[in-house]
């Protein structure tokens, strides 16, 4: 994996009940580059085979994956603490967005000479994080879903974090390159001169005043879609087999 | 649900094989907002009872899905078409990430009078969309994963571009700078041990059944204030100073 940040997010699943939703934690996790787990008491213990088909291939952030007993072991080595909760109002521990946490993660980590190792926990399934786990946390991190439907599955909520973080990180892809070569443009020229002489000789323009405008219409159309020298000779095949004399 | 566009992207499911996929999908659409999913000859029929419990409450996006058997039916009162692959070259259709096609959705809808109704094609679980598929496109939408682990599951890749089709929606995001290097938790938790037990040898917890919630705040507090090495070393100082037998 390309060194993607001095220090990591570390994800904490606390007391996670489904082994297979911890797969599809690590799955998520490593989609985004993340690759620290870590495990607070799971219900059903560690290791567990449960959680290798979900994972898919991720199965390395599995076997890395370490077992804590309590929150606080869990992030002893930890700088920040984010609380991943539904709720935003808690004790007084400021709430702050997925897209907020990752800003604020890439701004720690950029403005720190050592070690920044932020951990963000999630809580079971069923019922989120307990009120002694968010005692822990710098952070709330809460999801702005439809206010009618809050409910995200666990490796849901890992993934829209991870993808925050690996999104907005340094160097992160936010466009792509035209993946075609365009035509030079007297290639396209010289198709479109052919096409308005054989629309005249088929009788298109039956008012004058009116051809330069259509002509223009048509230009347009076709100099927007940027096409390659390839496309280009299929066009003017086009033409050919429509010109040519039927049976 | 709050009028959230003019015109909301269609999700599109191509040749989806598993029906609890397809449910999982309908949970992450509604999720952000979306509710408006479509499926192309489904593999194990439709409606199909194994999608419900993945649906968890978002039944009535399943309950509303209609079915299409071709790809051009189920976008023919569509105004663009996106193609979900992790190919970001098949013919010379160009490629943007879902946070540019999020933006160009906005756009659109945006500028538009009347309606302006994108949709965007996912593929099935194995092999994903086909270049049959693709060729309907105006853009490929590709998600720039981990180079090393780009397998995303469907119902992930649905969530990623409806999140960000959601948060683009609901506005900028702020972050703020913090202005020192905090310390690590251990070094925090071992002063609150021991304020806890100097609290406890002054009589502090006169209420033994409030004493659980009244160290959750006192360490919430902490928590969020985040404070440095040198401010945990002052927190230490003030006990030790508190505590020295006075003059």
């Amino acid at each position: 994996m390309p060194d993607l940040s001095p220090t990591k997010p570390v994800i904490v699943l606390v007391q996670t009940q489904m082994a297979v939703n911890i797969g599809m934690c690590a799955r998520a996790m490593l989609n985004c580059g993340l690759d620290e787990l870590r495990l607070v008491a799971p219900r059903d213990g560690w290791p567990n085979t449960d959680a290798i088909a979900p994972s898919t291939d991720a199965k390395r952030v599995l076997e890395s994956a370490k077992v804590y007993s309590t929150v606080a072991d869990a992030v002893a080595d930890c700088h920040q603490v984010y609380a991943a909760t539904a709720r935003i109002r808690h004790l007084n521990t400021p709430a702050v967005t997925a897209a907020e946490a990752a800003a604020e993660m890439h701004s720690a980590t950029a403005a720190s000479e050592g070690e920044n190792r932020p951990a963000i926990l999630f809580g079971p399934e069923a019922s989120g994080l307990d009120n002694d786990a968010m005692s822990y946390a710098d952070r709330l991190l809460h999801y702005p879903m439809n206010p009618e439907f809050t409910s995200l599955n666990l490796a849901q909520a890992v993934l829209l974090f991870s993808w925050e973080w690996w999104s907005t990180r340094a160097g992160a892809t936010t466009s792509y390159e035209q993946g075609w070569e365009a035509a030079p443009k007297a290639e396209l020229d010289h198709y479109l001169q052919r096409l308005e002489d054989e629309l005249e000789k088929a009788g298109f323009f039956t008012n004058p005043a009116k051809r330069p405008n259509t002509i223009r219409k048509i230009r347009a159309l076709f100099s927007r879609s940027n096409p390659s020298s390839q496309e280009v000779k299929s066009l003017q095949g086009i033409i050919t087999a429509l010109n040519s004399p039927r049976r």
